[in-house]
């Protein structure tokens, strides 16, 4: 069997995968893009030797980016989606029926029409009419946008290397902040507990400059290095932990009892900020 | 740099890891046994190709295969241990001041030689006077026991084949409940949520023939292929998920906000149950 090494930055575990097959490889202006078969997770999308999604469980991931932040909002209409040209955020916030507008920044267009062809059932959305395609950097789009104006940025970037470092800067989160209406919520990926908790500190403290309320939760993501994945969640007031409507949308796992119990306890939360979590 | 490559049964991911040093590799009577050293987990103990404990994160599932069972109980005295030959689960259990008995039966003495010279900090406490150390197979040990004696039955075995397969028959589940004493509780790995879902499932659904009340509960696992551990316990009346004792020791991870908190919300386990949970 061929396989597929991956080559997660910061990991100290690798993980292979068999590849029945290779079905497509291609060189874009920012990264490599390849998607492969794997006998269990069906297709997989690999940018830069990374596992982004496979068909199997893309849900996990994007359903937990996606809908806490929508959830913990009582009536969300504009959400900014920055990354996730596979279109898989996209797919979630419109399953919200309040949703009258998503702009959709991608800055690699190839990502976009890659997932087009061989994910349609992830970018199933990225056409719909609310849908505003800007192929461009999130962080330009995010400074130019109109104050107090958005309910939701969500951010679905690649590893917070390279190119994607934009996205995690003082700058760019005064300018997410700004853009966002009194309830807004702003949620990010932040790697794993288990391997990366470090980062997951700094992009809190980081976060807290800016936001008056931040916090975490965490899923398990088999295909991502470490697993426990964390995604920081900011807000202007509103704690991001209450549900504020009622659960009425189709989910394969996010349900308002995840939300509730997908964010870390208080005790270990603070533990965790005072560098006691020792791992 | 060498690399060890995993050999998990039945996971789609292959898990590797950079081999610093091999410190020791024999084989038993039932397995073979390998210590490695890793630069990020430390040292490793790798039974029959599989990782089994790492220095480094050893602690998530010692303390969570062991403080929910015995802050489930309001006075654990009685404690067997099947298998865990490194002695995680005796040095846990031994970390609660009520317990004046610990069984400690693991087929492989070679485990536990093998773990006091490489892993001290693990195996520490097998040699503590409350510790009954039994080398033989843990089913036989069970249904010998004194009724109605034992106040918390865990198992820590290698995975699900082989010769741990004793350790899942409906014969042997009669004989820990009928051992157990009125409050007493059973618990067992059940390998990972994402990728041995239906084993899961089928777990849950043999207990349930021996004990009213069965449950489950998670803990994330860098180092076991699919991470989202699951651990199954069951009772012949009170309720896991309640915590009867105040959390007083020490622990990295666990605590009593963890305790209620890992257990799976009440709706997705009914879903899970009615095989509804589609991964």
């Amino acid at each position: 069997m061929i396989k597929f090494t991956e080559k997660a930055p910061y990991s100290p575990v690798e993980y292979v995968y068999d590849v029945e097959d290779i079905l497509y490889k291609g060189k874009s202006q920012f990264q490599e893009i390849m998607v492969i078969k794997n006998p269990h997770f069906g297709k997989m999308l690999i940018l830069d030797e990374v596992v982004q999604i496979t068909e199997r469980d893309e849900f996990f991931y994007h359903e937990m980016l996606t809908h806490v932040a929508l959830h913990a909002h009582p009536d969300p209409k504009k959400v900014i989606v920055i990354g996730g040209g596979d279109g898989g955020i996209v797919r979630e916030v419109l399953k919200h029926k309040t949703i009258e507008k998503i702009y959709f920044v991608e800055i690699d267009e190839e990502v976009i029409n890659v997932s087009r062809k061989f994910f349609p059932t992830v970018s199933s959305g990225v056409d719909d009419p609310r849908v505003e395609i800007k192929v461009m950097d999130g962080a330009d789009f995010v400074k130019k946008a109109k104050a107090a104006d958005i309910d939701a940025v969500i951010i679905d970037s690649t590893d917070i290397i390279g190119f994607a470092r934009s996205l995690f800067t003082a700058e760019f989160f005064t300018a997410v902040r700004d853009c966002l209406s009194e309830g807004g919520m702003f949620v990010t990926h932040t790697e794993s507990l288990h391997f990366h908790k470090d980062m997951v500190i700094e992009l809190q403290e980081a976060l807290k400059v800016i936001f008056p309320v931040v916090d975490l939760y965490t899923a398990s993501i088999a295909t991502y290095p470490g697993n426990w994945w964390v995604f920081a969640i900011a807000s202007k007031g509103p704690s991001p932990r209450e549900v504020r409507q009622p659960f009425q949308i189709e989910t394969k796992y996010y349900s308002d009892e995840i939300h509730m119990q997908s964010f870390m306890p208080r005790g270990m939360y603070d533990r965790l900020m005072q560098r006691k979590l020792m791992w």
